[in-house]
């Protein structure tokens, strides 16, 4: 596989265990966050800047329950625009993200894959020899599937019937990891993934997806509406969530 | 981190675990193998013909105690030459390495670094945004130190010394993975690899070192002389090591 020519940096976010990722395009100075995280979106900016980039476009990969994006605060700050799947129909959207139509930014191209099951309307990118796979694959993971939109037969399919179709180098980078693991390959998952590597079968997935017995997330409640608005903080968050939203925080209102 | 242009593949050699490295330059059409092994020759030499690309090099990290390198036979079959460490003084050799100074090879660029602790003259091989950690560096591990030339000390130093000071995003491949496990990255290693990352002083890594138990190599006293005639199978291999030498043992003296 050819490697393309991108600057690229990935970036945590500790609140939320999110990976933020940067990726450049020396020839036009352009750059773009995957999943960029509110918490973080100072430090995320003047990484583009120390790179000597300008920041043009946000994506979120999906609606996320665990964080509110920065995308409205980057483009705000940075003029940015903002990217997010067309099924999800978002009205503050400047970018709708369709499946297999290539989002180009100067020499860079990064293509949108539709991998529902997390939520339905999960995009997973392609750039180059680099997959970023959201909350549908997670090194040695999935994300869950037990609320939002969540569907484990569909992404049961979306991971090994298309991320699993990506040829073996090609580099998995999730959106989250609560162990330190920062990247993976597609030969890897696909041989080793515990939930949906090897051989299991969908049925064996689907039970097991069902008998996860995890704890309700403690943000989606303000996460999901946030992010509906590409990027909001509730005006009702309560002090034990603040370090969500932190520029709320500071804030008269805060 | 800029990545440069290069064509990558990630090969496994079951017998001994070992990953060997497909770098190609499309360009020029050229390719190099980083550590290929005996057993595997002909699938190598076909993964790259399938590229469409020449196999002009091949490079040893190091002389290896767990397989026989096909180094000797791919430069027979292919006409490649033959990199392994200046310091070794193997007459075999047509390229010798020696710290920082450059292999180019069309438009790719290795850089070697001298890591010696797993054995004294063992190299690390930078190319773009990969580094090729041979067996001084592995996933969530390191190479053994308790043959040949190891020294625990070194490899601390050649570990965090200089690997742990390459860029975050610097993608690490190891030369052996026991668990599957295909790629990681300087950020990660330098946060949890479990033997040499995180507040691990240099005392704590040569008492963990010298306290491991492994087992003798059962390979070693093959394929040390072996590689230093960079990859002659023994005419005297037991019936039970043969898979480590299949073609010998298809010869007429096998």
């Amino acid at each position: 596989m050819k490697t393309a020519s991108m600057i690229f940096r990935q970036l945590f976010e500790p609140v939320s265990s999110t990976y933020t990722y940067l990726l450049g395009c020396e020839e036009s100075g352009e750059a773009v966050l995957v999943d960029p995280v509110m918490p973080a979106w100072q430090r995320d900016l003047e990484a583009v800047s120390a790179l000597g980039l300008k920041l043009v476009m946000t994506i979120d990969t999906h609606i996320h329950a665990d964080h509110i994006t920065s995308a409205s605060m980057l483009r705000r700050e940075a003029g940015s625009r903002i990217a997010t799947p067309a099924l999800d129909g978002l009205p503050c959207t400047d970018v709708a993200m369709h499946d297999a139509v290539p989002l180009q930014v100067g020499g860079l191209r990064i293509d949108p894959m539709h991998t529902p099951g997390h939520t339905d309307n999960h995009f997973a990118l392609l750039a180059g020899d680099r997959v970023f796979t959201g909350d549908a694959l997670l090194i040695d993971g999935c994300g869950r599937t037990d609320f939002q939109s969540g569907d484990s037969r569909a992404l049961y399919h979306s991971v090994r019937g298309r991320l699993f179709g990506l040829p073996d180098d090609t580099l998995v980078y999730p959106a989250h990891d609560y162990n330190g693991r920062r990247v993976s390959s597609i030969a890897q998952e696909r041989a080793r993934n515990p939930r949906l590597g090897g051989e299991r079968s969908i049925e064996e997935f689907v039970d097991l997806m069902a008998n996860l017995d995890l704890p309700y997330p403690k943000f989606i409640d303000y996460a999901v509406p946030g992010n509906r608005a590409c990027g909001e903080c509730p005006q009702d968050l309560p002090p034990s969530l603040r370090e969500y939203c932190p520029e709320m925080a500071e804030s008269p209102q805060g």
